[in-house]
């Protein structure tokens, strides 16, 4: 096979075999083959697209590439969680204990984040205590015992994916669907997990700017899952507003035990038992999402949810005291409030620039060595058609640097619209994908 | 500017501004943008085009990203002449000194050849005592004495079309009529001449396959040359069969010289003067291309065009009894005959299989270290519907390396077709374009 002729072929449109996708996978990630051959292929795929047969294809070629996880030792249906990113988005730490206190084994390998916030893994160190690194025998052990356990990524996983990636970062060609879905899958698969629940976002805080693309998207990473053997299914949400009011690393935490209390904002309760509903109907443990959804409340309002967040803590050196006393999360040095200068209802949060706010105020990554302050980060105060008095607070942002806080303060004053009235809300959830 | 918005923009299918262009060869001669974002540019290019004033700004950016040759200290309208590639185009050496002795200056710097046989500058060399290295005063000096020097290409010409001509070859990016215009059109323009006359070939042996192709190729050069202030001409001409009967570099500046005298293969004679015609008439000296072709045709039988050949060659301190006694090239060691099992016709012979075989036999270079045996080649007694008994020879196989003739040998057997009639011809010169 020869690289020169496989660029031709996707260049004039051409289908890919899986053995020529196997042949620059393979060759790209032994460093055979340069990178400017792999980013000519890279912007012929962009252009051209690929079909089903060639995604699933790279899909498989790049989980291929690394190691892959065997969870077939923990008796039952294990169900994963992704989402395509959100601001203000900490469902996993809330739906892992819901669908685990629900009898659904959650062995989960999590990854750092690179952006606005922490990774799920960065939020949950914030804990005092808390390890992410576990032997693979301990995490093994900890999800046989108590049905949970959520890790940093040690293994391997899909190191063509990283090497793919990085490379489509600094050649625009990031944004295509067949890349993005081979992309996360390739990661979904190699983990283990016997299904996998997708939350595709969509509006002006994701990828996905409407509704039609995020349902493409969500589409073919469903046909990609199941057709590579996994039950895949995918909710597409709305994400033109943060979710919740908390945006941050211990911020998100603490907000995330609020919600498994019964007394989180309205947005990310309705979306957590909706997706943990969804992974308790994947897991086998309720006949339909409805019914998942059903047991997820009650096990939020029984109390079950919450405690199995506290063994969750404490099996990895956690103090699960932090669920009553939030007091014992690092406290930042400086907080600082937002107030308008005129009443009116909220019209909408421009959820990037929040975004944006929290990684300045200190509490997300620009480079990977960068280290995250894990105190810093925003509260929302207010949030859509919520009414605000002049001079009243709308948000408050927390750091340890002062400059950082400062730029986040006036991003945040400019990200917030208002309006003489209430506006039409756009409902949470578009759809469910299957 | 960004280098990632460069890309994008011109993979969403917009136009890019004078100074992005600029950006990105600039960038990339002095090695600030890297390999990988270059090539994934040029695939974008490649699929979504380039419109007319790009194709120009991007000659341009490539023409001054090195050094440009300043011709005016020698009088008179310097004609400049580049063909596209060929199989036996050995015109450059027939109509510089045809022009010459009409009075057309000839200012030529020449690049060696990478593929099926030298270029024109390794072809020249192999007259014994030819100089191709001359410094710039004597090139000069020599043009006006004289009205002719050929030189290798020793000045800083395009270094951007250099490295970026190198990374298409790579990336399945080469065949693309804007990438291909401003590569040719940046180094015609760097090289000082008044007017340029080019012989766009179509066929079997050319980039070009079909007239039309070679048409569009022919017009945007002659467009972006005008554009750029020099007066541009371009023949299409036809390359399914190889020019002549000589291919390899000895061999063919022998059928130069015999064109010269008035005693070349038909095709080559006739594309020689009508080529010489064009330069003549864009130098100034006939009204007409028809007239120049006239003048062209008189120089040869006058034997005025063959003299300048003369003092051409002891200009540059080549052996010029040469012409008259051909046993004063290097002799190869071995030659071979080809024979046919069969009588008839030929009807086509494999342009590209001639090349190859010329190449296999020692003539052409593979990697730009090789060195050519300018000895080797091929002659094909027998052309386009001229008849072959069984048994008889077709062609001649030249070469110090027996297995590379061998390999020539076989090649070249297989490279003709026989039929029972005489086939339709097509027309050697397809059309002018000015």
């Amino acid at each position: 096979m020869n690289m020169n002729e496989i660029i031709a072929k996707k260049r004039d449109g051409d289908i890919l075999s899986p053995e020529e996708i196997e042949y620059f996978v393979k060759g790209y990630t032994n460093e055979e083959i340069p990178d400017y051959q792999i980013s000519a292929l890279l912007m012929a795929i962009f252009i051209q697209g690929m079909n089903h047969d060639e995604t699933l294809a790279l899909t498989k070629s790049m989980l291929n590439s690394g190691d892959t996880v065997d969870l077939s030792e923990i008796p039952g249906i294990k169900v994963d969680k992704h989402s395509t990113g959100g601001i203000g988005d900490k469902t996993t730490i809330i739906v892992a204990p819901i669908a685990a206190a629900c009898g659904v084994p959650i062995a989960k390998m999590s990854g750092r984040g690179l952006g606005f916030t922490g990774g799920t893994v960065d939020k949950l160190e914030s804990i005092p205590g808390f390890q992410t690194i576990l032997k693979s025998e301990q995490f093994m052990e900890q999800v046989r015992k108590i049905g949970i356990s959520v890790i940093g990524q040690s293994a391997n996983i899909a190191p063509a994916d990283k090497k793919i990636y990085a490379l489509r970062d600094v050649t625009a060609t990031v944004e295509n669907l067949s890349l993005i879905t081979s992309s996360i899958m390739s990661k979904k698969l190699a983990s283990g997990s016997d299904a996998i629940v997708l939350d595709v976002k969509c509006g002006r805080g994701a990828f996905a700017e409407t509704e039609e693309q995020a349902s493409m998207l969500a589409g073919m990473m469903v046909e990609i899952g199941n057709a590579a053997g996994k039950r895949t299914i995918a909710a597409v949400t709305d994400m033109n507003n943060p979710l919740g009011r908390a945006v941050g690393n211990s911020v998100e935490i603490i907000e995330a035990i609020e919600t498994l209390k019964g007394q989180g904002p309205e947005d990310i309760s309705e979306l957590s038992v909706i997706l943990a509903g969804l992974m308790i109907f994947c897991g086998g443990v309720a006949a339909t999402a409805e019914e998942g959804k059903g047991l997820a409340k009650e096990a939020i309002k029984s109390g079950r949810a919450l405690r199995k967040f506290g063994e969750f803590i404490t099996a990895q050196g956690g103090n699960p005291e932090i669920i009553y006393d939030y007091s014992l999360f690092k406290q930042p040095k400086i907080k600082r409030l937002i107030t308008t200068d005129r009443s009116g209802y909220v019209a909408s949060i421009d959820a990037k620039a929040i975004g944006i706010s929290s990684q300045l105020a200190g509490g997300g990554r620009t480079k990977k060595e960068d280290t995250i302050d894990l105190s810093a980060g925003i509260y929302l105060f207010k949030k859509i058609n919520e009414y605000v008095e002049k001079g009243e607070a709308i948000a408050e942002v927390f750091g340890d640097n002062e400059q950082g806080v400062q730029s986040a303060v006036k991003i945040i004053s400019e990200a917030y619209e208002m309006s003489f009235e209430k506006v039409q809300e756009k409902p949470l959830i578009k759809k469910i994908i299957e």
